[in-house]
């Protein structure tokens, strides 16, 4: 079985030039240990796996996680490291017509920068144990944030174009 | 008045040795305009202040908008640029105690990196019209994801320092 190339372009999508140079950099600060292997494997959603996963901080970093543990969930923030950067209209094989890239929560974005609410089920160590991640095993840790839901919980949020879609 | 120094360290406050190098690049895709041009004039956070800002796309990434304004809120990445990335134990003036920079939504931060929910009012071409955000005028965009509820809201998550937090 082969995996679908990940750098390929469908009909409807749309690149563009990347820009000659990037503005800033990021360090990668751990890295995340989930069930899945391949792109194949991950779930589309999170909402389709109570998967726990594994968040692995660098011991460098420790001191930064005191506290954490009173946080019921946490925000999320991986790199997509497999991803190209150039799509501005994307066909998803599960959604048919093709969509403004930040329209979607794809992988593939100029910055793919991966932004996921997770339950904090414990904390050893460096170690955090979660539910509620669908990327690839090993995938780079750039942000750990407390979820406060007076800023970050919105559960009338509409997205239209899924809301509507037929396929 | 003098701006506080965003690089001085506070009593309690601890900082670590950075990486020797990055792992990673982004592009600023665009600005943020609001109406705090120093870090004193921005509200403690974006619940304090109902003011509408706009976000300027860059027109190169312009048709990655295409279907962004059926959704009514957006999560948006963007890049603090004017914040030390070393300090682990925080101790921000309002809040007393030093606290791990990872359970805090503080600018300072290994990846300054920040997530913010916002609503969507209008968009007109490359510029978003939203209600939401406490960040700097001129603030570089790095991502804008639609926002949706089924995954992001979590209405019921709790940060346990700061709900038990004297001052």
């Amino acid at each position: 079985m082969q995996e679908e190339d990940p750098f390929g372009i469908r009909p409807g999508e749309v690149a563009v030039t990347l820009p000659d140079r990037f503005d800033a950099q990021v360090y990668f600060i751990g890295r995340i240990r989930t069930p899945w292997m391949r792109r194949d494997d991950c779930p589309k959603n999170a909402r389709e796996s109570d998967a726990v996963c594994t968040i692995e901080v660098d011991p460098r970093w420790a001191m930064g996680l005191t506290g954490i543990e009173s946080c019921t969930h946490l925000l999320v923030l991986y790199w997509m490291d497999r991803a190209r950067r150039d799509l501005m209209l994307q066909a998803p094989r599960h959604y048919g017509q093709p969509r403004g890239t930040f329209a979607l929560r794809s992988p593939v974005r100029p910055n793919p920068i991966a932004a996921s609410v997770v339950r904090l089920t414990a904390v050893a160590g460096t170690q955090l144990t979660v539910v509620g991640l669908d990327c690839l095993d090993g995938t780079p840790l750039i942000d750990l944030k407390p979820y406060f839901a007076s800023t970050d919980a919105v559960p009338d949020a509409v997205v239209g174009w899924h809301a509507e879609r037929r396929g």
